[in-house]
């Protein structure tokens, strides 16, 4: 996609917007192009405010929801609190106590008074759910009705709640004490006779979640069911909030960022590339770097102990990377496999003896058949059987045990409640080195005294 | 969660779901816990089609569009084309096309001539698109309406409509010839005035997509416009189908599961990790590991060649699992944030300089201070200027270029078209060797000559 010129205006960065004419073609695009073209420009935080100042009504509003938090928190930083006012009270209620928990005590100091009765409460309300929980990505503007209202005055209501409800497509019938005693969804309520009451039509199986579940289970239940909203409860099943569907996009990609970074030894950070300061990023790799030279020198250790052996053959040396690669390759690729299969719900940790099952016999065949090529690419090199014996049996011993460590790794992580992701990749290259090497000698030993 | 009586009954290998009460109590069940149940089971997909038959009702075929298209494909095979027809005429379009691309030819043409006419020009209609493609994935159960009707004569058309349409929020406006001019939100179908006719009160700047637009791409622009439906549109703005919020979940899940693998080097594949029988996922791996295998024998090559410089000081073999292994975590890292700063689209192939700035900063930081970890580590525990200095000056030199080929390769295979996920992992980590290795050596040579 080409940008259209007047993305182009925005992404400009020698200050003011100019023209009306400008102005009104800028009005025409979607809040989320804005936003998209906004965050990619060099102007500062100020300008930004400036920029959505000047297009004004509800579209600027929109385009500042669609920001990054990181951006948003800038911009509030930057512009004075009456400003920001208006943007900050149109943001839906989970991203605004997001936001409000970002900035510093002063920026959040300045605003908070000047929000209305209502929200104030509001913010205050979600404020106490600890992020990455279903309570801290709720939303409380949900369609609400109580059970006797007919179907021609439900249609009537929704009418009213629709301007300033996040969806009306499924409506939630509580009792006064809200206590959620069913759902029902629009199109139901559309194709019921109009002098039914709700509490006849409403579905009672509801399925809903505590607001201290992990937002990703959360997540997980509104893709299982095909849901379109999720309504979280307290622990007397009264109605809390609501998780939506296009929520559940930002979480499941989130969560996927997370795990790409923990299998890379990366430490989890939640800005974009470009938008993570180098100084910070620095830490994020540096850490695991430095513990992961650390651990690599087992191997060193180990080789050093071993130096007879190596001064005896220096030609053991040569084939050292390919044993070590290629069984840091197998266990990267059980690892990352096993970490997917548990991010997805296909494999739990009580499946450990299946997949300790599995992974032997897949150990097994794939350390054969890579031992052999092993066996023979040094055989028909060196004609030298205790080499080339050495390097194809300790191919087979290294696989097999890498393929077991980077699959049971991630179970048995997951059963002690941390996350399976930490093991692979990197983590289990580096193990999968010391042990390949240690296995490596142990059987150019055994050999050299055998033959 | 523990799993109900109902589910445990079903996941009974002992053959018929026997009494009354039993059954009633899995229809009060939810379509994907029955398909879930199901699938975990060690039932025959013989098994599975007699208690789907026995369950009866519009829920058993929600649950059998729910089963995984292995298990489909196995019970379509499995069972007469009679008793499949129900099954197969009640799932969404685009699944069903799917399947019956699955299944082997006579199992297809068995059951092709009992569908109902109309529902065979649909599967020939949606037949066409290529595997992948917003075609592929789209359904023609959508909404849609005359633009001269008025908002009253629109809801009771809804009304009539719903049945049989996958949703009904998002309502499609289209001419005679089905081109598309605009769309309307049921919400606010229901809040404008009964008299209003659609063209006045439509959205004409309609986000469309074209059939031959690869999945993932459509699945982000729902994403990013916050969309619950996405028309998808021939060349000349004629409405061919629609993609769905739910269906986005399931697109993204699975690109997400792709580019896993290939980081892994896991030739990609779309079962689950169970699902995948043993001797294709040993092919799905070790095809992979014999290629990486040879690629890691340049390393051997190299340190071949330098068998002179390995006599004279054996010592420098002990430190080359330390400066490889630490150089191809770095690379993992940087490759693998690019990877997915690209899935994410927070990064562009054009932003190949400013990414090549950044890297060069960060390799240049990362392996300044690694590379004092090592000198020092070295130095302290073989007080060896020669050996310390080598292994220091090649983990930087090392880490460099290993930062730089990690964070620049993934740009260039997207920019030439290829999956950029393929560069992460176990390659990066490959070719990182062979690189480190022949820096160690030119670094150790040149120090052998000035010291």
């Amino acid at each position: 996609m080409t940008l259209s010129p007047e993305i182009s205006i925005l992404m400009d960065a020698s200050g003011k917007v100019v023209s009306e004419a400008q102005l009104s073609a800028i009005r025409n695009l979607h809040p989320s192009d804005i936003a998209e073209a906004l965050e990619k420009s060099d102007r500062t935080p100020a300008q930004i405010v400036e920029i959505l100042v000047q297009i004004g009504n509800h579209i600027s509003s929109k385009a500042f929801a669609q920001l990054s938090i990181e951006t948003q928190e800038a911009c509030l930083s930057a512009a004075n609190a009456q400003t920001m006012l208006r943007f900050v009270e149109n943001m839906e209620p989970d991203d605004r106590v997001d936001l409000l928990k970002a900035v510093d005590t002063e920026v959040r100091e300045a605003i908070m008074p000047l929000i209305a009765q209502a929200e104030r409460n509001d913010i205050r309300r979600l404020w106490q759910y600890a992020e990455g929980t279903a309570g801290a990505v709720m939303t409380t503007e949900y369609a609400v009705l109580p059970q006797h209202v007919t179907v021609a005055e439900a249609l009537e209501q929704m009418r009213l709640q629709a301007p300033n409800k996040e969806t009306i497509y499924t409506i939630h019938i509580t009792d006064t004490q809200r206590h959620l005693l069913g759902i029902l969804s629009l199109r139901d309520l559309i194709m019921s006779k109009p002098q039914m009451t709700l509490d006849r039509i409403m579905e009672t199986r509801v399925i809903s979640v505590p607001s201290d579940m992990p937002e990703e289970e959360a997540a997980n239940v509104i893709a299982k069911y095909d849901l379109l909203a999720l309504p979280v409860v307290d622990s007397e099943n009264r109605l809390l909030g609501i998780i939506t569907v296009d929520d559940v996009i930002d979480i499941l990609e989130a969560e996927n960022t997370e795990d790409f970074q923990r299998i890379s030894a990366v430490i989890p950070f939640e800005e974009g590339y470009f938008k993570r300061s180098l100084p910070r990023l620095f830490w994020n790799r540096f850490l695991w770097l430095a513990v992961l030279l650390f651990t690599s020198l087992v191997s060193t250790t180990i080789m050093e102990m071993n130096s007879d052996v190596l001064h005896q053959m220096v030609a053991l040396a040569f084939f050292i990377p390919m044993v070590t690669g290629t069984c840091g390759n197998a266990g990267t690729q059980s690892a990352t496999m096993m970490v997917r299969a548990l991010a997805l719900g296909e494999v739990q940790p009580s499946d450990f003896l299946r997949v300790f099952r599995r992974e032997l016999f897949m150990g097994l065949a794939l350390g054969l058949a890579l031992g052999l090529m092993a066996y023979f690419r040094v055989f028909l090199q060196d004609r030298h059987i205790l080499l080339s014996g050495t390097v194809g049996v300790a191919l087979l011993a290294t696989l097999l045990a890498a393929n077991l460590t980077g699959a049971l790794m991630p179970l048995i992580l997951k059963k002690i409640g941390l996350d399976p992701a930490l093991t692979a990749g990197p983590f289990i290259a580096t193990i999968i080195d010391a042990v390949g090497i240690t296995l490596y000698f142990q059987i150019a030993i055994l050999l050299i005294h055998v033959l």
